[in-house]
């Protein structure tokens, strides 16, 4: 694994390599993780990294690494930097072979999306985004449970993603994550709606496997002088009749990084929080909520494949993503052993994931803001 | 207390009883149960009545019991009909110098609430409306708290009534509380926004303070063959500029009555729940979450007023809507005595926050359905 | 019904009232309410009690009751005093014969319980012990299943009761609930263990309907010159092999009134805990955990006699302090009707249990300050 | 790091390589991964090791990697087999010069963890004792709090450990885990408190700072033809005068590992529970409770330096037991380059804490059978 962006000034960085390293399958070998060279330099140094696998450019290392025997080079490179950061990189390292895993949301434009997914398929390289919350065993297991009709036709969804962390105004409390996420120049068109409401919409769609086709939104800008919205609120319709509401925002004081789903059939529901993930309460109309754990002999094989640990040791938010980081190493491997991969390694957000981030950012930034037409519908 | 429904093969009406006899000050001294005479004789005999105080219609009761000497005779009446038949009977108590409890919404359409608020402006008896949320020492705290400035400016409410006991059509398996209550003729324009719905607006307002002043919202009938909406979502904008997103739903398998509300200002937030309702989340950007309890020292006079256990004993619905009962009667009996009541026995709901739930199934209604027209403007 | 004690400067007496009003099935017609007259005369007329009914001495009371005609006389007194002042009312009411309600421990020593017992044996008359946990309807659940053999042959009971209020001496300070139940001449050989931890031992003989053989305690003292336990941890083994552990403490700073009973089987097991009362968790070796619930459908008939809400709509303690009541004064009501109680209505806590309570206290003090002895017998 | 057991079928060996991964600090250079060589063999080539670095014996292991030259040669060794098989390994690895992490309990017996200790005062060599729970920020916050004086003086530790998985004779079942856990041969004299009691002890002291000084135990092998207790309750008496409660069981029907601790003194008191380890209530006599949260700002340093993710995305017992990892691999790297260790990296369980587990377990089962003694002083 190389990496572009991720100095150790850095956050989201330093959770790819924690999620990356822990199954002992990815090897960090070479990276560019900064735009100065400097940092980029010492990062290096400090993730163990021999002087020459450390690139003051990331042009430099897709070309170097490129020219190294296989088995030596790198064979993936992950991207970590800000939105208006990842096009560039991440079409760059598939014009020179490498695939990818990339942080949502994919990129700075839906142009730029489509463009990835043509190279893709012109390349055949893989590409995964790391939509986490799709990661944890227990929203796996609703997935399936969806999937095989437990529930019965899906009516209501209602997916939150509460956080307050930009309750006030960081960005000029020199906050370099509240600074860049709240930019519409390195943000792009969304602010938290793009930070935090593709993950709830992903999430929803990820275990329905139902598609949004009308939206509703408003978006606001809480935060006197913030440039992008800090809140935002969607209804939303599916292809499949089901009515949905997703709530995203940064300025619920108090709150972290509350991520729920509630989803309802006509015969059962689900509920996933993730401050307990290694719960999913099952519901039903005529017989007690069930607690369905992870760990438990009765879970389904997509969500044992993700657990690590026996039930009541928790896992977290860094398996989740190491789920991501594992099912694309496994379907690399098998890949570059010209094997076919089993179903449940192929389990990882791709292009496709990060097209529909995209629509959504698109659809809701144009809702969001006119308050004169009610129903928007998907973009094609 | 007279009553007018509630005989004995009514829900409503006995949770009203037990909540006016908790606290030994209401007795119960006479009733028309039931458009069935034999239904309403015999409830009375049930109820310890004397047989020339079980009438068997409520023209009737008012004629009698205005003839009967003060003291004798009932302070005041409780109408649990279903919607449809709260009007004519309010009207003839006040008429008859009877004050009023009604259960919400309080009447058929928004025109008769207003008629019922001129009638009491002109007679000066009082009329308490039994959302019954509003009675929790939890939920007057939270409103205190919000009130006494601690959240800081309110920016974003969340209030949702879940329920899933409408997931099947049961109005057509002889449920006789599905039956009207799914029936515009007996339950008028709204189903789930009206039975629901208005309880989680009105704890909206009651918390905050704040008035709505647009709404967008989105109605649905998932059970095929239902005439009422029976799911709904509503975006809310407040007269401070405070967004809110609101839901009610009785097609969420596995729920119950599972109302709660949160709401955040600039400074922390509030979260209450019906499940465990004598536990208020206070929230804050910059230190622990606090688990404020209802009998704990530290709670507001309000909040005391309005609890009758130590902390760690908890109440509960019954308790919530006996606070309602309670702050009506010492009222009424101050107005009897010719004395000032205190603030706190004030509080509770009145015809102004019944008039607010006529104008919410109105409005929410005309945009329930409506796919062109974004926001509408709350009515004048 | 009548009252001894209860005045308004009294806790238990106002809580008692409650719960007996609460179903509109009894009516308080006398009482004599504090050994102070004026404190008693004053109580009865805040109770609205006619000042013939309203007496100065408990002998005076019972003499004047008896000789009223049937119908007009209290049917059953309550007997709401400190521990000491229970036995000779109590005595004194069953010669006199009137049916008696009696907060716990029944006496003061296990020599005035058994002699209340032979006086009952003698009379015929009906003695409730207001064992309140026991009232729950979760708790009645759980009892069910264990009794019909969901859980297997039970193992294990842990069983505690965490109390903070008295962390520091509050007995020095003018509380007056502190005042006399660390007080050995009003409260008796125990404090904590006689006050809490006798529910405790109760809840888990109701519930496994199991008998404790042996107990193995210690007694702490924590705030120095306290003159009873505040605190203190039993082991306990059962009739039928079972093992159990009783924790009861007042010096858990920051609880509340946290009793929480577990059961395994070697099937299943069930969790019982009052912060959330109309919750019962039972859990299984190879299936979820289920979140069983007052109020459902599926509910087992005794739970069910004991609801009066439907689910979601929570019920608390003076609900289960009210199902007590009910089913003495259902049972009471049969019996003055010379019909037949219903099974269920039989359902309270009795003298029997008043009896089993004082073994405790005996056993549990003799061993707990004891540090030769391991294994004491329970009291024959 | 090289390991000592841990092949592809082994349960805690996989643990031990994710924890140890996790941080990019350590890497798997070689192993003797079972007793069976053809296991050792395919084990390692599954981890990506050279032959000639995967070993048939451990004392092969150890002499070969004695021979390297420093930088190439394994800085430790990691011993993850069952308890008979911690001693021998971990001598020769600390006569060879190696460092050792080894799992709990640290010896078969009580005698072995002494002659460790010697060996470790003449060598200098760092050892490590994977007591996972005492890695968890909100443990480690607990700790802190206490040390500080927040609660006051320690009065009351409850600490208890359920699990239910052995309710039956797994251990006839083929089960691998059960089978070495209930047989004294593999396991030591205790079965449940060797396995559990003994972590849920020293996260009892851990916290703390106490030291037993007292116990009264009650063993149980409540599973027909069980060799060793599966259930057991201890009473404790702590240096301070504090008195605990101390509860493991296997038999608890449907819990998984659910260990928690609960520590009160005369201020306030602490509660922490593994199945949500990011949170740690935190008490208090005259204010509510807070929910003090690992990933926030106010969290002391301690904790902070053991926490990776933001509040709100949960860490789990990988990440607990990757702090035990990190902070021995830390002071190693310290003490390899002569420098200071921070004293925060000094916070692992060490060979002290392996004996107080070796002792615990001799005085628990001495005391935990014995009918007639009630108290035994801790082993000196």
């Amino acid at each position: 694994m190389g990496m572009v962006g991720g100095g150790t000034d850095a956050f989201i960085g330093a959770i790819h390599r924690l999620a990356a390293f822990m199954d002992g399958q990815i090897e960090l070998v070479c990276g560019c993780f900064s735009v100065n060279p400097e940092v980029s330099i010492s990062s290096g140094k400090s993730y163990y990294l021999p002087e020459n696998r450390v690139y003051k450019t990331y042009q430099e290392m897709f070309e170097n690494e490129a020219r190294l025997p296989e088995g030596e080079r790198m064979d993936f490179v992950t991207i970590v930097t800000p939105n208006f950061a990842h096009f560039d990189p991440a079409m760059m390292a598939l014009e020179n072979g490498f695939h990818v895993v990339i942080d949502k949301p994919i990129t700075f434009t839906l142009d730029e999306a489509l463009k990835l997914k043509a190279k893709i398929q012109q390349t055949g390289l893989l590409l995964a985004l790391t939509h986490t919350y799709s990661g944890y065993p227990a929203v796996k297991e609703a997935r399936e449970r969806v999937r095989r009709g437990d529930l019965g036709k899906i009516r209501k969804i209602f997916v939150e993603y509460p956080q307050g962390w930009l309750s006030s105004k960081l960005e000029d409390a020199g906050n370099a994550q509240a600074s860049w996420r709240t930019d519409p120049k390195r943000s792009g068109k969304a602010g938290c709606m793009g930070d935090i409401g593709t993950h709830a919409h992903h999430l929803a769609e990820y275990i329905t496997g139902l598609k949004t086709k009308e939206v509703c939104a408003e978006l606001n800008v809480f935060v006197p002088g913030r440039l992008l919205d800090d809140d935002g609120a969607v209804l939303l319709r599916f292809d499949n009749g089901a009515r949905g509401v997703l709530m995203a925002t940064q300025i619920a004081a108090g709150e972290e990084n509350a991520i729920r789903i509630r989803v309802y059939g006509d015969k059962g529901g689900i509920d996933w929080f993730q401050h307990e993930p290694n719960t999913l309460y099952v519901k039903w109309s005529d017989k007690p909520t069930e607690i369905v754990r992870t760990g438990q002999g009765y879970m389904s094989d997509i969500a044992k494949h993700n657990t690590r640990t026996p039930g009541g040791h928790p896992e977290g938010y860094l398996e989740a993503f190491a789920n991501i980081y594992r099912n694309f190493s496994l379907t690399l491997r098998a890949k570059m052993n010209n094997t076919q991969p089993k179903p449940e390694w192929l389990d990882f957000p791709t292009v496709e994931d990060g097209i529909r981030g995209m629509q959504f950012i698109d659809v809701v930034v144009e809702s969001g803001y006119n308050n004169d037409k009610k129903w928007y519908k998907w973009p094609e």
